[in-house]
């Protein structure tokens, strides 16, 4: 019996939904404009994609479940993005459409290993339980040496951060070498391991070419780091799945570029959608923006993508694909409680950068302030009762209003 | 002297276009929302991006450039992207955000090797001068055997094609597997190469992850196989110049997908700036849509597209990178006059499905009907006093309205 690769899309279009749901199914599998002499009731039988179901969601918008056999492409990342997020938006019967779920079946275990760490092993690798994982970007973004970030990593680590990243812009300039920076970076956290017994985690902006990814991946290792970054948009499934073939630290997923795909009302997919392909791919943390951030999103999406990234993706036990979400954008003391509220659990990593660098106290103070928040959260104590017996707390609220 | 990397974008917004551009500036360089201690006004000035213009454009919408020291990054495409292309939707700011355009400086060239073919290249391979290549897509898309496929592309050879390429649907699934569908088919275009003296150039799609993309290529090669096909937006950048390394024939770029990057009013890249990052990346034919498409992209968006490949896009002598732009979607013998009064060139390949397997005299007739339709454009003749001497012509404007 042939698996079905399932996808379900919310189409807005002046025709009938049943008529429009069966031009994504033909364009999307055996059709084109005009019947050809090959296509035979049979073929279209057996390759032919499926309408499941049409649904009216309001005026001119209806959600379609389409369904496809794995047979027609094989578990290929690549080839399903041609299949699901192919030539659709191309299509003229529609004024918009979204994808907004992806349902595979468990033949792409096969081929996928998945992420090789989770919440578990981030957990494991950072010595940190009970809480989020506390972390920070390295700001300002692009401009300092590799011994300049050393020196900002120091004060961080000394102030008890978790996780440490890589600015997304920054990777391997001129001005910050990789390697350089790799190496300045990893000797403070080494002397602050030898001195605390805690290592932090610091994510590596290995971003780039195939086999600059794969090499920069390994100096980490070799240098003992436990995380390596790339920015997914920026170099693809493939990529992400080759480097989760060699990894033997966790992948952190960044996705800036996501508001390209994400953002628009009419021609977008959805993350619960999308941030499965990576996870299968095999990254192991992915950035979901953060409550009250300062960019676009709406709680509701950033939480509906968090949440999805703790679901398993397959029925299948213990390989449901779990990653840890990342909250980061904007975020302070203040959103602690409303994200805890929102998502039901600390298994996330909780990255603020003006938040932790801009606090009055400095970098040491920012990173207790965002324990404390923290603390008062989970334990439901309204934080400016909190704040009364934790200065840090305190001045993190009076500076971040 | 640093070579600066230049955006140009149109962006909707509420607030003074001016600080808009600064946000965009800050955002994506040294900034975050608030200023950091470590945020020199020396960093700043070397590293931060710079607002090179900002000019009007209507109501609440303006065009901005924006530059940026390549030194900030190196002349890498994956981190450009999260450089021009990365965080940059997701501000709050803008109601709507297209990127325009892209230049890059030439240092680029020193790490990216551009088309390998391009248009002349691909005209050798073809044999095809003074004309389009006149090629096709396998249809229907998915559900041929690889002996079905290969008896359709018996026909088609026998008809006189310069080129054919499997959809993009179809790669390795277990119905019709790439090697067997390979081998059958390369062995009807041999056949046809040792009667005929041509070698129909065959766009085999090897999309897929990088090992299986590298393989496949070579087992193109091995087959005598002149070309290799890949949906670009399924595998990245990174896995298209890692492709280019190793390729020695020509790469077909597909776009599907597109529509999600280009078609949004409010959220979007333009082809003109995104089709130049596979270029230099090494692609050598790229899909631009056609003229009077089966989908909704106007015309004028399509030439721009076309017309921007053929375009140097470094002020190099002979590295501008010029790719063969790709006329493709609902395309039969009728668009072939408009489509070479908008380019003013035959430089393209043109390529229709149903509009050469449905013609009414089958295959043969089709592809002899583009052909005298482009004779006609070219010499000026109205189609209709051509197909008068010509009646594949005639059929096909019959059945094509």
């Amino acid at each position: 019996m042939d698996q079905r690769i399932r996808a379900r899309y919310s189409i807005d279009t002046a025709q009938s939904p049943e008529r429009a749901a069966e031009v994504i199914a033909g364009e999307q599998s055996t059709g084109t404009f005009t019947r050809v002499p090959g296509e035979t009731d049979e073929l279209r039988e057996r390759h032919g994609a499926r309408v499941e179901s049409v649904t009216p969601a309001g005026e001119g918008t209806c959600e379609v479940e389409i369904s496809w056999p794995v047979s027609n492409l094989g578990p290929s990342l690549p080839n399903l993005l041609a299949t699901v997020a192919g030539n659709l938006w191309e299509l003229k019967q529609f004024t918009g459409l979204r994808l907004l779920d992806l349902k595979l079946p468990p033949v792409f275990l096969e081929r996928y290993q998945g992420p090789q760490f989770g919440v578990a092993g981030t957990r494991r690798l950072c010595g940190v339980e009970g809480r989020p994982v506390i972390g920070t970007i390295i700001k300002p973004s692009v401009g300092l040496t590799p011994e300049e970030t050393a020196g900002l990593v120091r004060r961080l680590a000394g102030g008890g951060i978790d996780f440490i990243k890589d600015d997304e812009l920054q990777c391997d300039g001129p001005h910050c070498p990789f390697e350089a920076r790799l190496a300045a970076v990893m000797r403070v956290l080494h002397e602050h391991a030898g001195r605390t017994g805690k290592m932090v985690m610091y994510a590596a902006n290995i971003t780039g070419e195939i086999d600059e990814m794969l090499r920069r991946h390994d100096q980490v290792v070799a240098a003992g780091g436990t995380c390596v970054m790339v920015s997914i948009h920026s170099v693809g499934l493939p990529a992400v799945a080759a480097l989760r073939r060699a990894a033997a630290v966790p992948v952190h997923a960044h996705r800036n570029g996501w508001g390209l795909l994400g953002r628009s009302r009419d021609i977008a997919v959805s993350f619960v959608a999308w941030q499965k392909l990576w996870r299968l791919a095999g990254v192991d943390h992915v950035h979901c923006n953060g409550i009250a951030n300062k960019f676009w999103e709406p709680d509701e999406s950033v939480i509906a993508s968090a949440r999805e990234c703790l679901k398993p993706m397959f029925d299948v036990p213990g390989k449901g694909c779990e990653i840890m979400p990342v909250f980061s954008s904007g975020q302070t003391a203040r959103q602690a409680p409303p994200t805890f509220a929102a998502l039901g659990t600390t298994d996330l990593i909780f990255a603020a950068g003006g938040g932790i660098m801009a606090h009055p106290g400095g970098a040491a103070a920012g990173v207790l302030s965002l324990r404390q928040a923290w603390e008062a959260a989970v334990q439901g104590i309204p934080l400016d009762a909190y704040a009364a017996t934790h200065p840090e707390l305190r001045a993190a609220l009076d500076r971040f209003q």
